[in-house]
């Protein structure tokens, strides 16, 4: 049994799930134990605070809503994550550190680093062993839309803007780490990324 | 009008809310504007972090809970203590930052070094002006209530480590910062205690 630890980041609608559910189907056939995951939320305390950052009527500070989302992660990994792996289960996550990265970086209040650091303290320094990019190039999606709606209104153009800072602090940290990432178009056909995955995975078990 | 921030820390039964109360009337009489406040759940947000932390049905994880009391604290500072002291009004709370890292640390799990990077990280720096340590010796305590009831359960002598490790903990803080910190026995009367605190806090007016 090789336990591993295998993350999908990636915007909304880059195919995240429909990645992770054949890869899913795949390691099951092939007799492996698959425990599919998900942040914020994959655990009862980690639904109830993911109602806190949410649902909460008025202001939750910057500070206190990435501190809720480590503590998430603090107890996923504690009482899930590092079960399975010792186990020799193989996870597959819908996000995880990154996201926190790229998100709360992307929101330019918090630094980076140091919401990655929260994230480690959080979960004890536990990396994936891989981390599945997968890059869709908004600015291509949003040039054909604009193509036909001409104007973009401002919300519009600052959530473009906010959606373009999120990809590039997904890409750099790729960059930082090509070890542990796997970097895939998104714009590729569901079964020509599914092979790449494939191939990638079959190397470290 | 001079902005403070006290904060009373020491074991329950110390005696913090009394003299909390004593100091409020004593300033408010002077014509200060005082905010109690508490942590946890000095705010709505805090309130729905304290169910989690203390009515959970199963365990939270070590790290989960340090990282929702810090979350607690977070948006305390954020949306309670900093906008009173940028209106010039003194803030007196029972707990903050030293209780964190006194209880957590001598739970033994984290390290008092890291709950207090945590703290710091959470509170964006903020120390207080002025910490009244209400120092318990519940050795003294314990002794009386030993010659009579002569045999400690085993709980009972693990209830008395932690507390006097908790004690030694806050000790150790005062000792590192003499000039925060105002140390006084809990076991004087409340009108001599009430008089030591009222000294120091007239000399930062």
């Amino acid at each position: 049994m090789t336990a591993l630890f295998i993350t999908l980041e990636g915007g909304d609608g880059s195919g995240k799930s429909t990645q992770a559910a054949l890869l899913t189907e795949w390691l099951e056939q092939g007799g492996h134990t698959v425990v599919r995951s998900r942040e914020p939320g994959g655990t009862d305390v980690g639904v109830e605070i993911r109602q806190i950052v949410l649902h909460h009527r008025g202001e939750v500070s910057p500070r206190a809503e990435a501190l809720l989302y480590a503590a998430d992660r603090a107890q996923h990994v504690a009482t899930k994550i590092r079960p399975a792996l010792a186990r020799g289960e193989i996870v597959i996550q819908d996000r995880y550190l990154d996201s926190s990265v790229a998100y709360q970086g992307a929101g330019r209040v918090l630094g980076a680093a140091e919401v990655r650091a929260l994230s480690l303290w959080a979960a004890e320094d536990l990396l994936p062993d891989l981390t599945i990019l997968l890059d869709l190039d908004e600015t291509v999606a949003r040039g054909r839309l604009d193509a036909d709606n001409k104007v973009f209104d401002r919300l519009e153009a600052e959530k473009g803007e906010f959606h373009a800072r999120v990809r590039a602090a997904f890409l750099a940290l790729a960059a930082d780490e090509p070890g542990r990432f796997l970097v895939l178009d998104a714009g590729a056909s569901v079964g020509s990324i599914a092979e790449s995955i494939r191939a990638r995975v079959a190397s470290l078990l």
